[in-house]
C-alpha cells in the first residue's frame, strides 16, 4: 500500500504571525497537558491561568516558573490583553464560561464534550458566528496521526464500502463526578467515527448500567445508524480489568484495526473480505468466497495530538478559517450523547438525532 | 488462589455398563467431530450414519472403515438396535428429527441450538418426559474445562458480586444458509453465561445488520438483563478480520478474562476492583479507591469438550439422571435467541423472556 | 510485496504412478504422525510396522485397523514386497537400520538427525549412491510453507544482504534419553538456516549446560559462521517456562521474524534498516540513518509439512531425482552438531566444519 | 505468592538534611533525564551544568529557567560550592573527569559503564576510599522496582536453585561512536544479573560481529559462568527489527520472565519445573515429571528508577554509607566487558575474570 502517511495538519501560514495571548481556565486532567502545549508555541504565550484550587495553581507555578495565576475566573475573562481562552473545567461549567468568553470578544477552545446539552452548543455556535470568533472543541483524536491515517484510508477507497465500525474504550477507574462514562469517554469514539467517515449519525440506541455508583452510568453500549446503511457500535466502561482501546472498520475490500495500546503496531490493515457474486444465485449454496490476504502494519510517524491541536487553534485565529473541530462538530457529539441518554431512558429504542 | 481445577465431569458409574448403540444423522461441520468421539467410548458403538450427501458418506467411510451408512434418515429412526440418536443436521430439521427419534423411543442428543422456535423446544421436552428418554442439546462449552473453571470461580465467591459480563465471538466467514449469525454463534455465549452464572436472562435487546447478504444478519449486538441487576453483552460477527473469542466477567472483588485464542494463557484472573466506602459520603469528592493487584493465569488441565459431552450423554442414558444441558437448558437459549430477533424487529427494545 | 507464496512442492508427475509399498520402523513421537501421512498418499500403502513395544503396536493397530505389525525389525528389512522404509527409532540405531535397509535394496527416509556421527552419514551416502537408492532425512521444516516463504524472500533479494540470523527453540520438557537438547532440537534450526540461505556453516562454537541431568546437555547456545560473513546463533533449551520458536533474519534492506507460535501471524517482514552513506565520512558524527517502514504479515497458505515430505519422498523414488533433504543435507547437519559438541569440549572455540 | 513488593529504597534519614549542591557534566542522552531528577530532590540543587555543545546548553536553559551553564568543565570541578558531580559524558572521558572530581574533593556519580578499563576503575575506587568520598555508578536497573522484585524473588527462595539466566536487549539503532554495542547495552544486563543474584561472573566467553560499521561490534552474544554452576547468556544488538528486552531466570522450583516492553504485565512468574526423583533410577526411562502450574503476574508498584537513584546518591553522601552501585560494583561490570572483548579477540574461549 502506497497510501501517504497521515499529514496531521498543514495550514497555510500568513506572512505576519502576530503574537497570541492565551488565558486558561482549569488545571485538572487536561489542563496541565494543554498549558504546556499552548506555552510551547511560537509567537504565543499563556498570560493567566485560573483554577479554584490553590493546590493546583501551586503545581502549575512549579511547572511553569513565572506563570501568572488566579482563583478568580473573571480575571481571565476580563483581561483585555487575552485573545483566546482555553476552558478545561468540569462539564457543567463549559457553557457559561464559553458564553462569557465569547461575549468578552475572546476566541474559545473548550474541552470535549463542548457542552452538556445541544441547545447550549447551538447558542455558543450562534454567538461565535455573530461575534466572528473562533469556537473550537478539544476533540483530541481528530488531531492524532493514527486517526488521520484511518481517515485517508477511508477516503482513498482502500477499504471499499464500509459495513460497520466497532469501538471499545475500557479501563479501570478515573471516575468523574461531573459526568458519567458516556459523557466522559464516548466523545472520543464519536468524534473519531464522525471525522474518519465524514458523516453524522442519524439515530442512536444505548444501554448502560450503574454498577458502582447509584445513578452514574459506568458501563455503556451505544449503537449508531449512519448514512449509507453503515452501523457503529461503541462500548465504554470504567470497570474493565485492563485498558482497551480498539477501533475496527470493516469494509467490503479491506478491514482495519486500530489498537491504541499496541505500541508501535497500532494499526493493522487486513486485505481480507467476502467476495459476493454479481449475479443472483439460484443455487442452494451461497456463492460466497472468503479472501485472506496479507496484513500491513503501516509506519505512522508519531506526532503529539495536543501540540497539533494547539497549533490548529492558533491558525484558525490567525486565518479566520473554521477549525476542524468547530462548534458544529462539537454539537454533533453533544447531540448524540443526549440521544444515547434518551434511548437508555426509553428502554433502548433508536432515537433520531435530527441533524 | 487455591481454587480446585475444573473437574469436568464426575458421574457415578453403575456397576453394569451396558453396550450403547448410537445412530447419527448429519455429517457436516459437527458430525465428523462427534462421530469420532461417540465411536471412541467404551461399551459403545455407532451402528449407522445417515446423511443426504453421498460425498460426505464416502468421507465418513474412509475415516471409519466398516461404518454402516445410509442416505435415508428413516433407517436410523427405525432401527430397533439403536438406543440413542445424535442429530447434527441444519437447524430447520432439528425439531422433526428429534421428535421422530423420541417417538421411536430413542434417547436424543441434538446439536445447538436445540430447535428454531421455543414452542418446538417445549414440545420436545414434554415428549421426552412422557417417554422417559434423555433429551440433551450439544452446548459444547458447558463441557469445556475453561468454562467449568469460570463457573467454579463464580460459585466460590472469588469474583464477588457480578457487575457485568461481556462476550465477543467474531471471525471472518463460515456463512451458513440455515441460520444467521445470531442462531449460529450466540448459542455458545448464551449457554456459557447461563451455565457459569446458574441463571436465565429476564429480558433481551438486540441490534443487527445484514452486510453481505440481504436479509441474513451477519453482525449483531445482544444485551441481556439477568437477575440481581447483572447485565450481559454479546457481540457476534461473521465479518471480523480476525478471530476473537473474549469473555469477561467483571465482579466487585475480581475480574476474569477468558480469551479462547490465547494458547496456554486463556484465563486471566485480575485481583482488581473498585472499593466503595460503606458510609454515604457528604464530601464533594468520590470516596472510591482502585485496587490493582496481581493477575493469575491458572493452569487448567486440558480436556476435549466433545469427549466429555459424549461421555455425559452416555452416563445420562445409563443413570437416568438429567444431563447438564438438558431440554430446559436448550429451551432457554432458543427462547433468548427468539427474543433477540423480536427485539431487532421492534427497534431494539427489551423483550421479556418470560421464563 | 508481490512475492509468490511458497509453493511447497510441485514435482513433475510421471504418467504411470506405480504403487509404492512402505515399511516403517519405530512408532514413538514422529512415527504415528508419519504413518498417517504415508498411508494417506495415493498409490501407496504401509505394509508393515515394526516397534519393540507391544503397547505402541497396539496403539497403531487401533488407529489403523488392518495394519500388519511386528516387534521384529528384521521382518521389515527382509520383506521383498517393501520398496521403501521409514526409520523413526532412537538416534543410536539410525545408522545400522538405514544401512541394513539400503543393503536390502530399499529406499530410506530417516528421521532427523540422519545419524549420530558424520562418518556414518558419509557411509550411508556412499551406499545409497552405489545401490542407486533414495536416501532422505526427515528435515520437516524444509517442507513447511513458512520456511519456503523465507527462502523465497531471501532468494528474491527482498532482504538485501544478510547480516545475521537468530533462532531460538525453547520449551519445557520432552526430555530424551537417546540424545541431548542439541541433537534433539538444533537439527530443526540448522536445516532451516542451511535451506533458506543455500549455504553450509564453515565454523561452529557452542556452549551448553546440564542442569537437570548430569551429563546430558539441556540448554545450549550455538554460534555459526557462514560464507559472506554471515553469522547465525541458535539457542535451544528443554528448560524454558514457555514454548518459544523465533527465527529472525536481519538483512540490510529488510528484516524478517518468523514466530511459529504466533497463530495466523507467524511471519512479519519489517521494512526497516540502517542506511549507510557510500562515501567515507570525515565528520565526527556517524552518517547513519535509520529507516522505519511498514511491517507486512504475508498470508501463507497453510499446508501440512509431513504430508509434503511424504509426497516428496515418493516422488524421489518414482523419478530418481535427488530429494531436497538428501544424504548430503543430512550430513551437513550431523557434522555441524558434532562440531558443536567438540567446541563445548574445548571451551567454546570455533571448530571448522571442513565441508 | 505473598512476596512483598519491591521496596526500591528505604534509607534511614538523618535528622538534619543539609542542602546538597550538584554539578553536572554532560547533557546528551542521560544528562537531561538525570538533571531533572537531581533538581527535583528536596534540599538539593544543581548549581552548574557543563557541556561542550552550545546547542545542548541552550536546550537545558529552556527546560530549566535560571540554570547556570558553561562549556568549560573545569568550572564545575573548581567550584568550591559544589558537593557532588554527576558525569554523563562519552565513555572515554569518564575516568579523567571522575578522577579530577574526586581529587577536587567532590562526591561522584558516573554514568554506566564506570570506565573503559578495569585498571581505571580500580584507581577511582582507591582514590575515593582515600578521600572518603562517595563513588557511585549509574546502574539504573538496580534502582528499578521490577529488578528489585526479581532480586527478592531470588533471595526468598521462591525460584529454588537457579539453573540459568537469559537476557536479550535488542533494538534498531542508537548507534554510538564512543562505544560498541557491548559497552553500550550489556552493562544493563550484567548489572541486573549481578545485583539480582548477588554474585560476580567467574569467566566470560563472547562472539560478536560488525555488520554496519567496520570495526564496531553491533551484535554480540556473551556467555557467563557464575558460582554454583549458574550460567548466563546475554544477547545485545543494535540491529533488530523491533525492541526486545527479555530477561529470564530458570530455577528448579519456578521460572520468571521479565519483559520490559510488556506494559503492565512485565513480570510473569511460572510455577513450572522439572521434578527429579531423589533416588538413582535403574530403569530405562527417565524418572522425570514436568510440573505445569499457574502463572502469576505480580502487581509491581511503579517508581521512576532515576529518581530513586538520585535519592540514593544523596543518601550515600549524607550518611556515608556505601551506595548500592558503588565503585566495586562498577568495576565488576567493566572487568566483565573487558573479558568479553578479550574472548572475541581469542576466538570465543572463556576468559577468567579473576575477581
Amino acid at each position: 500500500m502506497s497510501l501517504p502517511l497521515g499529514k496531521a495538519d498543514v495550514a497555510t501560514t500568513p506572512t505576519t504571525r502576530r503574537l497570541l495571548r492565551f488565558g486558561q481556565i482549569g488545571y485538572g486532567y487536561w489542563g496541565p497537558l494543554m498549558l504546556r502545549n499552548l506555552a510551547r508555541q511560537e509567537n504565543a504565550e499563556v498570560v493567566l491561568l485560573a483554577d479554584l484550587s490553590e493546590k493546583r495553581l501551586a503545581d502549575a507555578e512549579r511547572n511553569h516558573p513565572g506563570l501568572a495565576t488566579t482563583n478568580d475566573t473573571a480575571k481571565v475573562l476580563d483581561d483585555p490583553q487575552i485573545d483566546a481562552v482555553y476552558i478545561a473545567t468540569p462539564l457543567g461549567t463549559h457553557f457559561d464560561l464559553a458564553r462569557q468568553a465569547l461575549t468578552a470578544g475572546k476566541h474559545v477552545l473548550v474541552e470535549k464534550p463542548l457542552t452538556g446539552a445541544s441547545a447550549e452548543a447551538r447558542e455558543l455556535i450562534a454567538l461565535a458566528a455573530e461575534k466572528e470568533l473562533v469556537l473550537m472543541v478539544g476533540h483530541t483524536f481528530e488531531y492524532s496521526p493514527e486517526v488521520e491515517y484511518l481517515r485517508q484510508l477511508h477516503i482513498s477507497g482502500e477499504l471499499g464500502r464500509t459495513y460497520y465500525i466497532n469501538s471499545s474504550r475500557l479501563n479501570l477507574g478515573i471516575f468523574r463526578r461531573d459526568a458519567d462514562v458516556i459523557w466522559d469517554l464516548a466523545p472520543h469514539d464519536l468524534s473519531m467515527i464522525n471525522y474518519i467517515m465524514g458523516m453524522k449519525p442519524q439515530a442512536v440506541s444505548a444501554r448502560g448500567a450503574s454498577c458502582v455508583h447509584d445513578g452514574l452510568i459506568d458501563v455503556a453500549y451505544i449503537d449508531l445508524k449512519y448514512p449509507e446503511n453503515i452501523i457503529a457500535h461503541v462500548h465504554v466502561s470504567w470497570l474493565n480489568p485492563n485498558k482497551e482501546r480498539r477501533f475496527t472498520i470493516v469494509g467490503d475490500r479491506r478491514m482495519v484495526c486500530y489498537d491504541d495500546t499496541a505500541g508501535n503496531e497500532k494499526i493493522k490493515v487486513y486485505d481480507r473480505g467476502v467476495d459476493r457474486p454479481d449475479y443472483a444465485s439460484t443455487f442452494g449454496e451461497f456463492q460466497l468466497s472468503y479472501r485472506y490476504g496479507e496484513i500491513v502494519i503501516p509506519f505512522v510517524q508519531g506526532s503529539e495530538p495536543l501540540a497539533v491541536e494547539c497549533q490548529h487553534f492558533a491558525e484558525a485565529i490567525r486565518t479566520g478559517k473554521a477549525p476542524r473541530s468547530d462548534g458544529e462538530v462539537g454539537l454533533t457529539v453533544v447531540r448524540t450523547l443526549e440521544a444515547a441518554h434518551d434511548s437508555i431512558a426509553q428502554g433502548g429504542i433508536y432515537i433520531d438525532t435530527n441533524f
